[in-house]
């Protein structure tokens, strides 16, 4: 794909106007295993199968009117097929087409849909490498809200939104206000470099967010939960399974999004968010947080470590033609490396960068080994 | 003080009966800043104050009858003056007494009492070092169980139990027993190492616990909480006073006691467990539960390293003289070690040692280093 | 007010765009005691106050980051003086001026606006009699969400929804609808009576309701607490406090919109909802839940009565001068009537109309007393 | 039956001592229709089966570790066979035995055990006329208090408690006295009656109660849950299974006990409670509770009514042959009578018997009606 790009290295905005996005919709993984994948996914998580072949598997949370939130389809290598976003008429999907094709991004669009539930759809490579699905036509299936029948202890509820890894954040950023969404909250620093930025369409804090770093890859998909103990009741069944080392990091409560969160990891190591409670963005003035990357409490309320491993490791994403898609390093200033280790710092009180106990330095390991 | 032993290193089983201990009732800890822990105690964990001086404050949980569950005394050196338990009647303390003295053990009786609030106490050096007392009359106050208009999201509402370092859990344990203890829980290995006991009194799964480790020290004293999102709103509101290094381990789901937990340092570095949701103990034969030390879940059921302070670090415990007591190293195997690093190590599933992720190697660190 | 309506007695759809409304974002209620009122919604409820002074309190919830959500106004005579939503942008305000001048209603546009902390408003009867408000321009004031040290058990996090009590449900509802919002739920019966409606801008179950009745009056005005332990903290607190007679009805679940809920009556009796976790609404084909006025599950999930205070009292609405609108007596099949007593049947189980067991049959004693 | 009862109608205390009595173990509940009972048991309810036969169904709550905590049996007509409560030792059957026969009340030593699971049994009719067990022999099974993966939203973890009518209470506190229990709360009124009183054996508010009333019969058997969330849980899947009607009352707070509460009706109609959080009793000098009869908060601290069937309906139980006793009634003021109605009365604020509004009069109009 050749990449359109001004001369400052920003994706030029479009004349054509972007489509009218309801919200991230789903995400279609390649699991190499689908029936350990089924296991991690249905009788573990107690995501719902509303439909299901020897190839791929539908699954919705507990609230969900569409068809679905998540496939799992069967392939040779681990990775994500697409980002699917619902638009809010049939209409929009024109200007889909028209906006990403005067960007010259590959665009496919079927009347009949790429998978089993969902009508006439456009897939595109967008700009920054990542695969996009928008959609209207939807099968409606069983809202299982008041299902309490049905309910487990830890249940999911919504799909909350995704995660992406980008080179370039203000790059990406200013991609996806063209696509007419709005920052809600980043980390910057006071060099000016932004590490990560949060983004919405629904009222909620983000449908998706780029996180910095070798890109495009897909950082995490995320799960809603009514309540912060069905976040721990996750926690408890995993440790009963035997299976806590899907865990990678948390419970927790994030700094940004001031949301309760928990990060597994599939039998894939595809990486999934479970999340509650962040708070109502939805006004067109609605204050953007901006934290310092230094900020200790950033991505952990608690101070807690993050695991080296979830600043590093993420999901490779695919093109149009089911081709991994190859990755661009980061050239902005690392954001492990600028807060743990030997050159980085964090604080819990700003000027107070001293403020580091032993038993919080977890995330220091790296430069300051014990 | 002359530690009676026999032979194989064990404390001679009295003739004179123990006393009949209700359950552990409060602590005394020397503080080195009043007032910082004043701050800490009441204003962050918001413990109600029954009375205070200058050189003193005496806190209660909201559903305690007693006069208080902690005592903060003012002190050149942070230690732990006393570990206190009630026993269930005036008459327990003639046998308390006699019981110590068999021993060879130090020993106060005092009538008016030690501290404010408790009337006749004994308080005795026990033969593993600690400096215990025990009690019956105590002074009424009002129980605020029902004072939902006082409560506050993080509310402790009991002390549950306290926590002692000692070089011989084994040792340690018989002579609890001989007091009147029972086991509920331990964690061995397959060589006959024993590396923690949980002992009770009242039928929770302790009301001490006796780590190994240089001892005598105290590893922590804990107060329980009505539900787990109690203890994740103290987490919250130590974010929000950017207090969060006060957080050393957790919250997290412990295996030992299936209860859920949370801890903190004092401002003198004490060690607090916010604790809620173990099971009934009070039949004779309850099951013992004993985890393997390579079982990665026994302290985290989730999994999540626990950090090395949390082995290494407890507070000094003072004699009947207010002076530190010297430790004595630990000669058996140490948990840490044989769980953590070159030499040690952990599994999530029995049999599959390698079962363990990248993203919890934290508790390897120290020995397998990135 | 000449209310105007076509023949069908349908209010006509103006040919004017009707303004882009946002959100429900505050109510002024009128109160006979200011220092009374203030203690039920700051010491009681622990909204936050934003600002006041000798006549009106200005009042937030803790995750909002506009001036207020509630103004209480001292005042001879217990009333509603405003249902205030915000528009999405300044120019917004024009477009309603427009659309309630076809219709005729009184409009009064303030460049100053109407209370502290908004700019240019514009405020008017509506054809229904209810004296609503819009604006775009206001202060913005900390966002409290972070606050984790001033919570409470039972703190309001964000105003959710109004109720309006009306005599002809879909009349209202159609006008609604010409206003921009979608219906999300309703009560009917098979005789093609409505007895309420849903209806929402945001994308939750609503930002107001209809309910059959006399009208206009108002029948509760709702916030939003994160989890369901913090409304029953709520209730724990006024029994402290010996309040509890301020509970009206509930905690419970309800049918429709599946959140759960507590109604409270203030000093003046202006019914407040404290409610939590109803689902996404957003997409524009999102299933319309329709309840049969018969099934007693539909007001509360477990099927507890509801008391007949709940169906019979609300709060005078005032109009653009102060005075008290008159009401019209509802003119179809009454829900209590149809529900309770010798003429009205509810059911658990659809065909099982003998379904009510003796203890359930609190919200049928009107016709059927022991 | 032959009761022995001296001069004052009070059961004289026998020189034989009491079993020492751990805590109430299982009730054995006849039932007519195996089937459905097993349907609300374990599949609502979700408690665990032990062991079940054509007969017969042995359940037990998630942390328990004997055989069972109810049985529910085929038999004609609803009723219980036994409370039963397990003793500190095998010893302890012969104080039981020799403890009863003094007081001249039929007893049954079976060594085999009456039912499934349990070893050697004393049955006996007590001098109240309740069929009464103490064993200590009984089948471990696994206590699954870890078992994540089995856990449901609503999961039952302990029994907690029996409740009994009878019509004297002081007359059965006295005798529950003699037997080794102590009063922890009770409800009185100024003119010296006491309409229901609380006793414990383990260290909770109690192990039984007795309410005033037509007696022996069985108020309810409560078993216990974690937190509050899960008692809400139960209801919401009653609700989705359209088994609402098996809510009889609740949920709410207890004001007697300060427990989180609910009470269902089981197919035959006996009373189940469902109940967590209340708190330590086992001090000696336990403060003592007691409520006024007129105090509108302390059966519910919200002020929410006690419908009249919690009051006038209970279990039949039967004696040691399997006949239903029969009863005789309270000649004491009635609670219902004196609280509700016309010549009854109830206060939120003492002092201020006008207190009630209209919301809160459900329970006053029997004698008051609208």
């Amino acid at each position: 794909m050749t990449q359109i790009q001004n001369a400052s290295g920003m994706i030029p905005t479009p004349a054509a106007a972007p489509p009218d996005i309801l919200r991230c919709a789903y995400m279609e993984l390649v699991v190499t295993d689908l029936v350990r994948s089924r296991d991690f996914y249905v009788d573990v998580l107690n995501l719902v199968v509303t439909a299901e072949d020897e190839d791929a598997i539908y699954l919705r949370s507990m609230e969900e009117f569409i068809h679905h939130n998540l496939v799992l389809r069967r392939g040779e290598q681990a990775a994500v097929a697409t980002f699917s976003y619902r638009v809010r008429s049939p209409e929009e999907l024109d200007k889909a087409e028209n906006f990403y094709r005067e960007l010259g991004c590959p665009v496919i669009r079927k009347k009949e849909g790429f998978v089993k539930g969902i009508g006439d759809s456009v897939r595109v490579q967008d700009p920054l490498g990542f695969p996009y699905e928008f959609f209207y036509e939807v099968e409606h299936v069983e809202r299982l809200a008041w299902r309490y029948d049905l309910y487990t202890p830890g249940s999911l509820v919504r799909l909350d939104h995704f995660n992406q890894v980008t080179p370039d954040v203000p790059k990406a950023v200013k991609f996806m206000e063209d696509l007419g969404f709005r920052v809600t909250e980043d980390i910057r620093d006071d060099k000016g470099t932004t590490y990560a930025a949060w983004m919405r369409r629904k009222p909620t804090v983000h449908d998706t967010a780029m996180t910095g770093g070798a890109g495009p890859r897909m950082h995490h998909v995320a799960f809603a939960t009514h309540e912060k103990h069905n976040i721990l009741a996750i926690c408890d069944k995993l440790g009963a399974l035997r299976l806590s080392d899907h865990i990678e990091r948390g419970p927790g409560r994030h700094g940004v999004s001031n949301a309760f969160y928990l990060y597994l990891r599939d039998p894939d190591g595809h990486r999934i968010e479970i999340y509650t409670q962040d708070y109502y963005t939805g006004d067109p003035d609605n204050p953007v947080v901006t934290w310092d990357v230094h900020d200790n409490q950033r991505r952990d309320w608690w101070g807690n470590p993050v695991v080296p491993s979830w600043y590093t490791e993420a999901s490779t994403v695919l093109d149009l033609e089911g081709r991994p898609v190859p990755t661009t390093e980061r050239t902005d200033a690392d954001e492990m490396e600028v807060t743990i280790g030997a050159d980085g710092f964090s604080y819990t009180r700003r000027g107070d960068d001293d403020s580091m106990p032993e038993w919080k330095q977890g995330e220091y390991k790296l430069g300051n080994q014990l």
